[in-house]
């Protein structure tokens, strides 16, 4: 379990969910953080009304030392990386990283909607079309690289691979190379301490 | 018509599309650019195959002066206001404007695709329920400020005209301050010339 003073930043989080990208993002970063699951009816494990600290209900929310809320997860991936100086490079590369956010965020996340709440099969079989035309387009962007932007792991990696965690659950083949992405990073040890922090 | 030289960013757009937010940011921003319309064969109004542009082959899709391209909306208005040093403000109202960006790209915009495409009335339903819920949300932060972030036009405003935009084809009830908001904008100068040059 992490260290949790008054002082540090928050992560409000259910075990296993896209907040995973966070998760993983706070432990690379090197920045002290308190991660707080929600239970079903919403309450936080320390013992606040989510729905009161974030009214729009989902996760991840990000509070900061001084009380502020940060929500949308391209938004507080790109917080952490700024506030650590890390995770996140310079020039055009910003970009490309920033982009692939929020890509992964509006296309592909979004898609996996059908799924999660168990849609009719007419919505699934769309979001299956939609889903094998975005992978490829990641794909494409992955290449034979080992990250999915530049030379350096990034914030894109942490959520690529809670992105890629998902695809079973779709029925939707992956890609070769993101199917190894995903094999290099679940042995990342980052990634490995967030899931036993989430107690997966 | 905008000067066009080989030089300026070009911004590839359908008429009336999400890309009328960018239009507006570019405008406002003072930056050279060229708007480029693209026609339903993806073949853009400078003779290119947009698909070999931007595999994606949705807008917005902004081309830098070496010919990189940029996509994802949140990150070209984004990229236009860092580029000309306004129109996002500083400290933690810069993250509310991203913040902002990035709610109405994957949880308002995305959930106009039930319209945009015609899909079932039971999927129509589902997108209202969510829309009045989102709009809730964008009218509490909105207020009875003038802006939707902070004391100036932002950003979140050029996308927000979009978004207010559309509304009318959902039967969504839009809350009196948005509807204000977006009464407001279409006044603006930037907006008036936008829609003018794509033109609406």
């Amino acid at each position: 379990m992490v260290e949790t003073t008054e002082t540090t930043m928050k992560l409000f989080y259910y075990p296993a969910a896209c907040s995973l990208a966070d998760h993983i993002a706070l432990i690379e970063a090197g920045l002290a953080y308190t991660a707080v699951p929600i239970n079903h009816e919403k309450k936080t494990a320390d013992g606040r009304d989510f729905l009161s600290l974030n009214p729009k209900g989902y996760i991840p929310a990000l509070e900061l030392e001084d009380g502020s809320i940060l929500t949308e997860n391209p938004v507080i991936l790109n917080y952490i990386a700024e506030r650590a100086g890390k995770l996140l490079p310079q020039g055009l590369a910003r970009w490309r990283v920033l982009e692939a956010l929020a890509f992964m965020s509006s296309e592909i996340h979004s898609a996996y909607q059908p799924f999660f709440r168990n849609f009719p099969e007419v919505e699934k079989a769309r979001a299956r079309e939609k889903l094998t035309g975005n992978f490829a387009i990641l794909s494409a962007q992955q290449a034979d690289r080992e990250f999915l932007v530049g030379d350096t792991f990034t914030i894109a990696d942490c959520y690529l691979y809670w992105v890629l965690t998902v695809v079973p659950k779709t029925g939707v083949q992956l890609p070769d190379n993101l199917q190894a992405s995903f094999d290099r990073l679940k042995t990342r040890p980052s990634v490995v301490r967030a899931l036993a922090e989430e107690g997966l």
